[in-house]
This record gives C-alpha cells, sequence and structure tokens, in this order.
C-alpha cells in the first residue's frame, strides 16, 4: 500500500473506532499494558540496537538519554495505559440538551476528531503515550517517529497494534506506523484525510511543520514564559517560585526566560543572584547598575534559552510589565508575583496567555499537574484548544437532531414556533 | 498608517476589548442599534450609490436583491443587536474550578479569542451582524467587504465605529474595515495578528481563503447535505421532508443535494416525484427504471447544486448509505428518515457530520434554529467549532491558577502531594 492508501485506510478505521463503547476502548488499553510487560525483553533488545547506533554516530548524552528504554520505563508506561482506562471516558459528553420545539430534540455530544497525525523525535515513549490517549479518545493514528528510535517504535507499535487488535477487531488499521524521513512531506500534504497534526519536538521541528501544511496544528514552538515581581511583594516566596521556575526543569518549554521587576521591587535582586548560582544573568542597562550580569540585548527578550540563563528587565509598572509580555511572550504562561488582589486581577485579565498564574509556579502548567491525567501538549494557539491539552483536547462534538417529521417551512411561514427550551 | 500597522492596531485594541465588562459591552450593542436607525437616510442614500453602480454594470438581480438596504432592514438589524444585548455574556463561563493542592486553585474560563478577520461578499447586513457577534464577545474585528457594496460598507462601518467609541473610549480601533482588493492577499499573510478568519461568500471565495493562510479558518466550503430513506419509514412524513429539504431554500449550503433510498423503498419515488414539480431529478441507473429522470453521472453525487436539483441513488442498505455520505458528503447536515430507532441510532453514530438528524428537515442546521441567537457561521472542521456557530465559537479559554508561593519542586521531589479536587 502507498503512504496515500495507508492513510486513507486509517482514516476510515477512525470512523469505525469513534464508534467503539467505552468498554472495548478501555480493554484495549489494559492489553496494550500486559503486552508491554511480555514483551518487554524484546523491546529492550530493539531499543540497544538504536542506543549503539546512536553511540557509534556520537549523538550526544542528552538525546542518547532520551532514547533509552529500561524495565521501570517500561512499567511505568504500562501503569499510564492502566490509568488512563480508569479516567472518565471523554466522548458522549452532552454539553447542550435542548428542546427546540414539542418533539424536536437537540443535542450537543462529544466525538473524536478522526485521524491525528504526530510526529515526533527521539522519544520512544512518547508513542505509547501517544496511542494510549487516542485509542481511550477513539481516535485513528498516524505517527512519524525520528529515525534515531527506527527499531524502538517499529517493535512499540508492532506490540501495541497488536494488542488493541486482540482485544478488539474494530481497531484494525487505527494505527499506522510511518518510518522514512522522506514521507514527512507527503504526510503533511495529505489534509483530506489527517484532522489534526501534533508535533512533539524541537521549536525548529514544531516550526516547520506550522509552516508547510494545511492541515490544523496543535502545539507551541516557543515557550517564552515570564514572572513579573510587582510592588508590593513577599521577597521570601518571591524569591522561591523564581529559583523553581528557572531551574526545576530548565529545558522545559514552562520554565521561565525572563524576569519583570517593578522599579520599586529592584532590592530583590543582590539576594535572588546569590540564589541562583550557576544561573547566567543578562540585564537590562538599568539591571547592570545593581548587579553584576552580562548586559541583555534585544533579542534576549524574544529567545527561549531552555538553559540557565534568564534575562531580567526592570519596568516602570505593571502595565509596561503586561505590554512587554503581551508583545515578547509566546502566549504560554506568565506570573505575577505580589500580595496585592488588584494587581493580580489586572495581570490575569490582560495577559493574553494560556496560562496566568498568581503566586506560583509557572512549572505548574502541565496535564499531570493540572488534574488531566494525561498531557497530548500544551497549545498556545486560540483555536480549540489552549494550554494543557489531555483527552477533552483530542475531541470535537457533533450535533444530533431528533424529530417527528418537522419542516422548516412551517417555522419560516409562521405556522410553528420554536420553543428553545433547555431540558 | 499601512495594512501592517492598522492590523497591529486592532490586535492590540483586542486586548482590551478583552477585558471590558459585560455591562459596556451590552451598552456599545445598544448604542450600535441606536445610531442604525439615527442615521438611515444617510445609510440608505450611500446604498442607492452602491445599487446604481451594479445596475450600470449589469450584475444581476440576484445580486442586487442581496446589496439592497431598507428601512425595514435596518429595522430588523437595529433589533437584532439589541437581542444580541441580552443574551448571556459568552465571557467569563468557568469550565474549570478545581484545587490542586490547599491554597493551589485552578479556573479555566473563557476569554475572546482576539483579532477575527471576516472577509465577505455582497451583503452589507453581514457587516452589522458580525461587528454585534464581536463586540458582544469582546473580540476586535477586520472587515473586508466587497467593492460592489463599498459605498454601504463604509457608512456602515463609519456609524458602527463611531457608537461603540462613543459608548467607551476601550473600543477604540477595534474595528477596521479594509477597502481595496489588493489588500485581500496582504491580509492574509498577517498570521501574527490574526487569531481566526471567517470567509462569507461563496465556495470559490471560502477555498480560496481556506488554500492561501497560514490563519486558521472557520468555514465552510461545500454543503452537500444527504437524506436517506430507510427500509422502514413513513411515506407521507418522508415525502413532506424531503420536499422541506430540497425546496424550502435550495440556494444554500442546508438544503439537499442527494437522496439516497433503500432497495426495499423506492415505493416511495413516483410520489415523491409528484411533489417534487419544478426540481430536476438525476437517478443512478436503478432509478432511471423506476422514474423519468435525467441520468446522474459521478460527478453529481460531489457536487453542490445550490438550485432545484436532486440527485437520486438507490443503495442496497443502511451502510452503504451511510459509507456513500462519508465519502461524497461534506460533513455538514446528513438525515435519516425511518421508523426504526436502532437504524436512527447507527446512523446518527456513524455519519461523521457535524449534524446529524432523524425525521427532521436539514434546513434545521442554523444558528437561529438551535437557539444560539445568532450564528456566525456553519463550520465543516472539526477543530474549536463545528456545525452553526454562535457567540461560544468566538470564544476560548484561559487558565488561571492562584498559589501562594507553591513550587513544583516539592511535588517532584515527594514534600507534596496534589489533591485535584473540583470544586
Amino acid at each position: 500500500m502507498t503512504l496515500i492508501e495507508k492513510t486513507a485506510a486509517a482514516k476510515k478505521a477512525g470512523l469505525l473506532t469513534a464508534t467503539l463503547s467505552e468498554a472495548v476502548r478501555n480493554k484495549a488499553l489494559i492489553s496494550m499494558a500486559a503486552s508491554l510487560r511480555e514483551n518487554s525483553d524484546l523491546i529492550l533488545e530493539e531499543n540497544t540496537k538504536d542506543l549503539d547506533a546512536a553511540e557509534k554516530n556520537n549523538l550526544g548524552s542528552a538525546l542518547l538519554k532520551r532514547l533509552a528504554l529500561s524495565l521501570s520505563k517500561l512499567e511505568e508506561m504500562a501503569a499510564g495505559l492502566e490509568s488512563l482506562a480508569t479516567l472518565r471516558d471523554p466522548l458522549g459528553i452532552r454539553t447542550i440538551h435542548r428542546e427546540l420545539d414539542d418533539g424536536l430534540l437537540l443535542q450537543r455530544l462529544s466525538v473524536p476528531i478522526g485521524l491525528i497525525g504526530v510526529i515526533f523525535e527521539s522519544r520512544p515513549d512518547a508513542l505509547v503515550q501517544i496511542a494510549g490517549l487516542c485509542v481511550k479518545s477513539g481516535n485513528a493514528l498516524i505517527l512519524k517517529g525520528g529515525s534515531e528510535a527506527s527499531h524502538s517504535n517499529r517493535i512499540l507499535h508492532e506490540v501495541l497494534y497488536a494488542a488493541i487488535c486482540t482485544a478488539d477487531e474494530g481497531f484494525e488499521n487505527s494505527i499506522l506506523l510511518v518510518e522514512t524521513r522522506a514521507e514527512i512531506g507527503e504526510l503533511l500534504a495529505l489534509d483530506q484525510y489527517i484532522d489534526l497534526m501534533i508535533p512533539r519536538g524541537s521549536n525548529q521541528l514544531v516550526k516547520y511543520i506550522m509552516d508547510n501544511t494545511q492541515i490544523p496544528v496543535m502545539g507551541h514552538a516557543d515557550g517564552i514564559c515570564h514572572m513579573y515581581v510587582d510592588k508590593v511583594f513577599d521577597k521570601a516566596k518571591s524569591i522561591k517560585l523564581i529559583r523553581d521556575g528557572k531551574t526545576q526543569y530548565a529545558a522545559v518549554c514552562n520554565a521561565i526566560e525572563t524576569l519583570l521587576v517593578n522599579r520599586e521591587s529592584t532590592s530583590i535582586l543582590p539576594e535572588l543572584q546569590e540564589t541562583l548560582p550557576g544561573v547566567e544573568l543578562r540585564g537590562c542597562t538599568e539591571t547592570q547598575k545593581l548587579i553584576t550580569c552580562e548586559p541583555a540585548r534585544d533579542e534576549d527578550w524574544d529567545t527561549e534559552y531552555n538553559e540557565l540563563i534568564l534575562s531580567i528587565k526592570i519596568v516602570e509598572s505593571l502595565e509596561e510589565a503586561i505590554e512587554h509580555i503581551n508583545t515578547h511572550g509566546s502566549h504560554h504562561t506568565d506570573v505575577i508575583l505580589t500580595e496585592s488582589k488588584a494587581s493580580a486581577e489586572l495581570f490575569m485579565s490582560h495577559v493574553d496567555s494560556a496560562s496566568v498564574m498568581w503566586n506560583a509556579s509557572s512549572r505548574f502548567a502541565d496535564g499531570f499537574r493540572y488534574g488531566f491525567g494525561a498531557e497530548v501538549g500544551i497549545s498556545t494557539g486560540k483555536i480549540h484548544a489552549r494550554g494543557p491539552v489531555g483527552l477533552e483536547g483530542l475531541t470535537i462534538y457533533k450535533y444530533r437532531l431528533v424529530g417527528d417529521g418537522h419542516l422548516v417551512a412551517d417555522y419560516a411561514e409562521g405556522r410553528a414556533m420554536f420553543t428553545h427550551k433547555d431540558l
């Protein structure tokens, strides 16, 4: 089969998985978990081939770490799939139930989106997590993994696909793995079949996909997050939050890149510097007068470092901080550190970001921490799903109207009137 | 100002309109309505200029009809704006309220999308309706009207924009009118400012916009809707519904184009033909044996006629009908005519369309008839909004997290545990 034929088959499979019962979908998740455990030797063997090749090709220790599987990682994935099975069914949730007229009933119910395309780099555990989310939400899935993980991806796909097809034949063709690099371009052109594309990987990968497809893309390129120290602030609390936001895990999108400090609150800076050893500080001209730091250049305000670097800017007012964030941020997650409720309210209503926070760490912006059980990714788009995206983000709704011979002509010509009563 | 500068200003204006209170937004709607009434002479005078030019250019009676304003049409628009003011506020609706841990509270609240671009043809009343929806939902708006309505659009924009700015200065720059044809291409390239594009016009216009922008587009190109006559059906009821679906208003997207008839139910055809005088019937080979009709060609199953033409196909089963609809339809609105609950259930769960109906006319798929008060359009996309789109489709949500110094490190290192309690 060509890629187009395979994708068409997956699209068709998605029409069927959409109608599988909650029990069948949960059974498939349990079967996936069991199969990961049963085939752990085989999976680790294949993973070793990828690791050996990566070492030979000098792919770097960070990549090796993301690539490596282990018995405990497999157990974690299996447990994750089992926990997905216990989550509330995201399908069939009724968000409108309305009588339009006597005997004419409208419902709006959640249904799967259809065929989801996921392009991911290095981490083979992403394959397992995403496959689980799609099975739970009744979506079909096309996966395109990185070539550096090809053996691992192939065996994981084989094991999981066999497990769901054993659980129910309705899953046939519903998870497809695409392997060669050349196929990315072809995949991005298949907008007649793929309903949503989710990239998981570097900013470059995400940007490339966003710029090269007509398929809607869910995700984020940059994660330029801010903390702002307001006039009235608690110094000890604020310093701990800045340290957590910058250093708890600097390589991720919800870590902070820029600290904005109100002119009246610069007393925080010397102590902050002491508690951030190993963090390179890049300050605006004013900051440079107050602490020893590197000079920040214009591009620093628009840069996601993803490492232990923090840019610092002194602002005249809360309004200037909001303006800076809305201009230079990536609408991901921004935090105000203040003891003033009025300032917090103004900040949270005026900052145009998916998550806005008051006296909490930006690192909380995450599907698991928000209580969604699992996460597809974090979206900085404003259409459909924004911020941490869980199962709900893999559904859309469908209107069902039931009548008994109701004609529009009767309403258009005044012989009948709508009641529009919510039930 | 250049178009880019103007668009940037509108984007910024949207950050402010997002924070205006419900009272201010409703006051602006009332002010718009009053201003339409006060300036009716001026508006009709400008409209006459467009009508005169259209006649001179022989633009056809259908276009003239769409273009023409009148005192009663203006009154209708004014009343529509006043009724928008009485609708429930679509902003600030809380869809998640969750305690993540003691003192760490998460909310998900509806907020405006930001800057909406609308490209519309001929009907100047669309400008008024869309401006009203955007004011109510706190969005900023860029409007690009057709050149055939340039005088009408200019005066309507002037009058409405003055009215909202008088109501509150927070609306400054929030509704922008773009006039020359050359600016469409420029507008479609402004994806850094425009959050959502809504085309209102011909299939050609919608398709052109979808193919030429990275901005998310909400709408539909085709509206190929079906009715399927199942095995067990009520003949009188079904004939009335088919007539309503085809003839009540044939030029619109939710009229039916194709009738599918179960092999066991072909007895409906002769009587149906009698009740559809003036409708050209195009039948499959089997249909041609049963009634006098034109032969349907392959492309007929993929064609939106938008006029009094109906293609008819005889199918072996409910499953074949579903397969035909999912393959040839446009995922807009499809109807089953049956007295069997099991057939209806199977049809409604397996047909992948925004609206699926049982014994009701496809023409009900409409924002007003569904009780949304007003409609932005009908979306056949599956991301964000699907089917008739009302005010809710012009909003997205924002997460607000409030803590008291809560650090992620405490949770990552096991010193604290999430409670994840919905409030």
